[in-house]
């Protein structure tokens, strides 16, 4: 029987109690992570976590648990989920309270929920590529904070699904942004490019992770923004999630990225994620 | 013993059971009205309803129910609670379903949640007049939309009244906006100014109303952006919603607008407001 995470308790999921006024459901004013699990193993679980504490912090919300409390949670609600390869779901919201857009004055306690769900590597995207939409980015200007505020994104996926795509691919105005629930890479010249870290993207975890790849395999790195037009003339472009690891990009809207098949440094890249995986995986 | 409306029932506030995976909870996927009540009785609710659906559209949801039905429901809500003077506040999510960004497939039932609040009107704010801060607009660009993504409203908020403003007036840039919650007027030489309807500001019911009041008092009105300069030196400013009605601004961060009191005009357009008010609270 699934457990799922209310607060510092694994309960059933039908024993959570959602209030009409818990603020995650009114304001989506919460934060939240998803933790990567391969064959029971979490993957760059401090990095979620940290970045979770972040979030909170921009938001002004404080966490009533230890880092170490919720590394523990996340560890029972594997176990007693029994999670091979899938995900770990956490958010967090600051509580309820009779509805009011200011903070609830004195502060009450946030509300945490989590849950466990297997999902398979998507291995046949990982080796043909996916095709992206371009979409016009409406978020607002604090994409830094991984929030519960995502229908700018939510529209955005749904946009780029209804005309076949995998994601939709961001643009501010010319600029390439980020993806709708991934990050975004173009290489050219033997040289990767993606958008600066500030308050326009969200800095993935497993972006982190990549760019540590690209030094190991020798691939230069500008941290800059590039555009719409630049995307399409690119040898070759990637998005990366933590559902989604390095995917090659063979496609944006009519336009095929270099051959229209996944590029060698892509390759490399995917290489040298795979290796930082679990060990568990490779035995 | 309080009713609250979850879906087309009424029950008790602990008998409804919202999803962890509620696409409201996750990800602010939904839109909400709030409805002022009067002596028991709604005003403009139809104005209310029709934009609810309006806002179900422009994202791509379905309401289950007729707008008679929710005309229903509302009734029934505020008759259960015997509502003297407050508020009904209603929304709607796009429903539960494994968490995913796109929009499940087939779509599932939408899920709507509402109650009522006593609230006595904001009579001495009313009559003083209230201080307002200044603060960057940096919510998405679909602010038509009244979705439940409202954090930067939040946020704006709660800026404001850490320094002991009613409410924040945003700008984007040098433009002003409107506020977190409320839209914003100046009035400049015998002209009110306020921003046009587009997709940087919700089209307020009672802005709606405003307008037609400056109509009958002789109030030109143009719908034009105005600068955070031309904000500081109006004759009279004021802000405006559902529950604030029409809301005198004495000053904008340090700086009194006109000589720091309510202004003639905003007066007239007050005691054209209330003259609009359900008859029950006149006699």
């Amino acid at each position: 029987m699934e457990k799922v995470l209310w607060n510092d308790q694994l309960v059933g999921r039908d024993d959570v109690h959602i209030s009409i006024e818990d603020r995650g459901y009114q304001f989506g004013d919460g934060i939240y992570e998803v933790v990567k699990v391969y064959n029971g193993d979490v993957f760059t679980a401090t990095e979620h976590i940290d970045r979770l504490y972040a979030s909170a912090d921009k938001i002004g919300m404080a966490i009533p648990y230890t880092k170490d409390v919720l590394h523990h949670l996340i560890h029972q609600l594997i176990e007693v989920n029994e999670l091979g390869t899938g995900i770990v779901y956490l958010q967090v919201t600051r509580g309820y309270s009779p509805r009011n857009h200011a903070f609830p004055t004195p502060a009450v306690e946030a509300v945490i929920t989590g849950y466990t769900r297997e999902s398979a590597r998507p291995m046949q995207e990982l080796q043909t590529g996916v095709p992206v939409c371009l979409v016009e980015d409406v978020r607002w200007l604090r994409c830094d904070i991984k929030s519960l505020n995502l229908l700018g994104n939510v529209m955005a996926k749904q946009y780029a699904v209804e005309r076949g795509g995998f994601e939709a691919v961001q643009h501010r105005g010319e600029v390439i942004t980020e993806g709708s629930s991934s990050n975004a890479y173009g290489i050219k010249n033997g040289t990767l490019y993606t958008h600066p870290v500030n308050n326009l993207i969200l800095n993935g975890i497993t972006r982190q992770v990549i760019l540590d790849c690209c030094e190991e395999i020798g691939l230069p790195v500008v941290e800059e923004a590039f555009t719409k037009q630049q995307a399409f003339d690119m040898d070759e472009f990637f998005i990366s999630s933590t559902g989604i690891e390095v995917m090659p990009v063979t496609r944006i809207d009519e336009t095929p990225i270099g051959d229209g098949t996944p590029g060698k440094w892509t390759r490399k890249l995917q290489q040298a994620f795979e290796a930082k995986l679990p060990q568990q995986l490779h035995v």
